[in-house]
This record gives structure tokens, C-alpha cells and sequence, in this order.
């Protein structure tokens, strides 16, 4: 097939997102890109990983608490080095993931990857949640060593973190309905079932 | 069947919410409830349909601005009564819905139908957002005497009330993917690509 499809994947913290994202290329002989969107934004660049690493979904605390304010403390608070270095970097790794989808059809997991193919005509973008007790379970299982109250601290943290890097980045809005095609609640189905129903929205689209 | 199954929907305005719900229902043989639960609450409550029509969906312009302001505004300006009467009119209609919930499985579009039956343990949430321009096509076919800057007008608007509301009135944000169980761009599969799409959702639960 000629046509390369990118399939992007938002998701909360311990929701089974990317276990989902995975199973799903799995599924459809799709290339897989999670963590190694980072890696290969390192080696393009000829930056240390560790760059990339230390900014991934995140923007620096006092940029994450100036967002917390609100925009006008945003434009107050935040030092202009923070952003430029910050900027850099993601526009390094926006170059990565156009690249990919240039390439081959795959599915690609956070990284505003639904902001950054934007333009593109067969992108469709899936944000992926879950049940609070069921993350936490899920959380707790990545993390034997924390307990419940640290779990849920973590998810708290993470989903800010995420929520952050993709307001700063895009004009949309982490986690809200309209800046995805389509969202779902992983508990429903269970995280095969929810896969299945994916997929299926993808071949209803192209009739794969 | 004995289950009684209650499929709800949130929509934006303009989304095609409002169709993808009757053809749901006409396709599982469900109930259809849109604007006719507001005509129940006044039948069961002896009170004038204009008073239900008049707060359908719609908080007062006073609460709404304080909504706009954030939470702390809210209590400083929102007059008592505003609240008090809109809540009794919103008790009323709760009942009415989850009479309706008890007696046939049904569609239920708007008026918070998820929360108040978040404890059902058959019902899924659904919401339908859709592209701007969609939208406004949309709109002006509903209204052909209005422009497209007044369509545009008329669906931030009528967004925001439905927001308002609620916001006001759930622990939940309208639009938030995490509010409901599926959400979905009726743009990619079109309104009868999606109605067969979120039916399959329903099919996959519970094997109809």
C-alpha cells in the first residue's frame, strides 16, 4: 500500500495507552514509536539522549507551575531560556516524527505526534483513558515499590506533566474530546477489546 | 431482555449529536429522548413548559458570566435564587430521567443524562464533537436566515451554556474526554459511519 497512515495516541498516565498503542500496530503491521521517537531524535541531532530524556513531555517546574497560573503568569514567570532550549528540542523531535511517517504507516505514541501531523491527510488521533481505580491498579504494577497514596500522587503528576507539554505546544487542549478523533474509556472493553474497537475505526476509514 | 441499557448523549453544537442519537436509538429499538424529557418534567410536575424551556441547558447570563470567571466568582456573584430555582428545575428533571431509565432502555441526548445515571450499571456516555466548518455547514442549515459569522456566534455560545450547565451541575467538564466513556469526530466515518460505529461500542459490551 502506497498510503502511509499515522495513527497518534494521547493517554493518561497508567490508562493502558500504550500498551494499547503497541497491540494495535501489532495488529496492523504498523511501525511502533514510544520512547524510541527520543532515541531517534538523539541520533538525528547528534544530541546526548539524556537532553532529550529530561525534557520528554515535560516542560521545566517553573514552566509547569506558570501554566498552572494561567497564561498571564505563564508570559510573567517563565525565563525565556527555558522555552527556547525547550523549543529546540521539540522541534528537533517534530522533524523525527514527520520523517517516520514519511516512511511508513505506524502508530506513535505521546509526543503531540497528533499536533505535529496535523496537516497530514491520513492521520487519525485516539486519546486513551481509564477508570481511576483501574490506572492506579495499573500504576502500582509498573511501581510494586510505592504504595496507593504514591500512586496516585505519580498519576496526578504525570497527567500534569503531559497536560503541560501539550497545552505549551499545540493550540489544543490535553485530554479534551475535540482535539482527538476519538477518545475512549479503556475500562469499557478492556484494554484487547478496546484495541479491537480501534482498529475497527481505522478500517471502517480505509477499509483496511 | 430484562436489562434496561441507557446510552447517553453530550454533544456540541452543530456536531450532528442530536441525529447520530435518534438513528442509535431507531437502529437498537431503544427509547429517544431529547428535548421531549423536558416536556415530561412539566407533565409529571404540573409545572408551565416555558419554565423548564427557559432553563433548559442553560444556566442564568449572570451565573454563566460567573462560570467564565472561574469558581471563586461564582460564589461572589451568583444571586441564591438563580441557584435554588434552577436546581429544583434540575431535581425535577433528574427524576424524570431516571423514571425513564427504569421503564426502557433508551437514548438520552443532554441535560447531564450521564451524571444522573452514573450509577446505572448499564449506562454508556457518549459524546459527539465535529469539525468547525462541518458545523457551521451545519448550523446554517438549520437557520438559513443567519450568517456564518452569526453561526459561528450562535455555536460558541450555545457550547458555552452547555458547558455551563454541566459544569455546574456534575463534577465533570462538558467536552473533557474523561467526562464519558466514548467520545468521537463525527467528520471521519460521517453521521451514519458513527452511529454504526458507537452501536458496534454497545454491541462489543453487550453482545446485542
Amino acid at each position: 500500500m502506497d498510503r502511509k497512515i499515522v495513527l497518534t495516541i494521547g493517554r493518561q498516565f497508567g490508562s493502558g495507552g500504550r500498551d494499547i498503542g503497541l497491540k494495535l500496530a501489532n495488529a496492523l503491521g504498523f511501525g511502533y514509536y514510544d520512547k524510541e521517537v527520543v532515541t531517534m531524535a538523539a541520533q538525528e541531532s547528534g544530541l546526548c539522549p539524556e537532553v532529550f530524556e529530561n525534557a520528554d513531555e515535560k516542560v521545566s517546574d517553573r514552566l509547569a507551575y506558570a501554566f498552572s497560573m494561567g497564561f498571564p503568569y505563564m508570559r510573567m514567570f517563565t525565563p525565556h531560556a527555558d522555552i527556547l532550549s525547550n523549543e529546540g528540542l521539540f522541534k528537533i523531535q517534530s522533524d523525527t516524527i514527520q520523517n517516520l511517517a514519511e516512511k511508513e504507516s505506524c502508530v506513535i505514541v505521546g509526543r503531540c505526534a497528533d499536533y505535529i501531523m496535523r496537516d497530514h491527510p491520513d492521520c487519525i488521533s485516539f486519546f486513551i483513558h481509564n477508570n481511576t481505580e483501574i490506572r492506579i491498579q495499573r500504576i502500582l504494577k509498573m511501581h510494586p515499590e510505592i504504595t496507593v497514596e504514591q500512586a496516585k500522587g505519580l498519576m496526578a503528576k504525570m497527567d500534569k506533566f503531559r497536560a503541560a507539554y501539550y497545552n505549551y505546544y499545540t493550540n489544543k487542549t490535553w485530554g479534551n474530546a475535540a482535539s482527538y478523533h476519538l477518545s475512549v474509556n479503556a475500562s469499557v472493553l478492556g484494554i484487547d477489546g478496546t484495541v479491537a474497537y480501534i482498529q475497527q475505526f481505522v478500517k471502517a476509514k480505509y477499509g483496511l
